[in-house]
């Protein structure tokens, strides 16, 4: 169903993209407006069990694409180097495609603590406290993984 | 046509996002897939007269979504810092919205000059020696831009 990689010579692993995934900072989440725009927007989010996770206001454009179409791509780049001589860049990248649902109570909970511990472990106390503060006003969605593919230049 | 920004206190200028897009090394083209899927993807770029120019092989999955539906975003992030502190990330991004086509002859020239002046400056014999090998087997699609926002928490 998903397209098979182009460049077969640039192509990763699955383990070294998911390695790509897990080092991520922020990801590019992609979704489909219902006027045939595409909606490409940085996002925190973190990788556990195997999906994505990120959050957002209970209200937004992306969350009216989601609601429409649950059809998403999810893209992370890890470090680059333009290689001048070359015409050429180093990269390593990942695009993930899923379906993005929202999530509630326990794997909400387990989702946000996750962003704790990623962004901000040596933070975890006040990190309990601004979720308390937060929680009604967030939503989390979950993207199941459907495909993945890592590509690079090294 | 386009949405307005939710987070009014975060919006950029117009000038502050075409500094962004001038400075960018690489953007993330969101496209929309037949099959539903959006789909996006790091390329390099240049900015040029207010559009949006990158090169692709004249085969390959974002060239089939553009044929088929033309709307595209396309998304730069500038530096960022994770503010562990404030379970926040200091960041600033552009979206820009707009429609994807294919150009040909002066313009095709003009871009792809652009590039080396923007990625291989210090190579410009080299770098036409480079196009010309590359000409034939290279597309140049052209971003007409129709919004473009920024966005930025500092």
């Amino acid at each position: 169903m998903f397209r098979e990689m182009r460049r077969k010579d640039r192509k990763l692993e699955k383990s070294e993209a998911v390695e790509i995934l897990k080092n991520g900072e922020y990801g590019i989440l992609s979704t489909a407006g219902q006027d045939g725009y595409p909606y490409g927007v940085p996002v925190n989010y973190v990788y556990v069990n195997g999906s994505i996770y990120f959050h957002c206001a209970v209200i937004g454009h992306k969350l009216d694409n989601i609601r429409n179409n649950d059809k998403v791509s999810f893209c992370v780049v890890g470090p680059t180097q333009i290689l001048p001589d070359k015409f050429s860049t180093k990269y390593e990248s990942v695009i993930v495609f899923g379906r993005a649902v929202e999530v509630f109570d326990d794997e909400k909970n387990m989702a946000l603590f996750e962003f704790i511990n990623k962004y901000s472990s040596d933070y975890p106390e006040q990190g309990k406290e601004f979720l308390n503060k937060k929680y009604k006003a967030t939503i989390v969605i979950k993207i199941n993984v459907e495909h993945i593919s890592g590509k690079a230049r090294r």
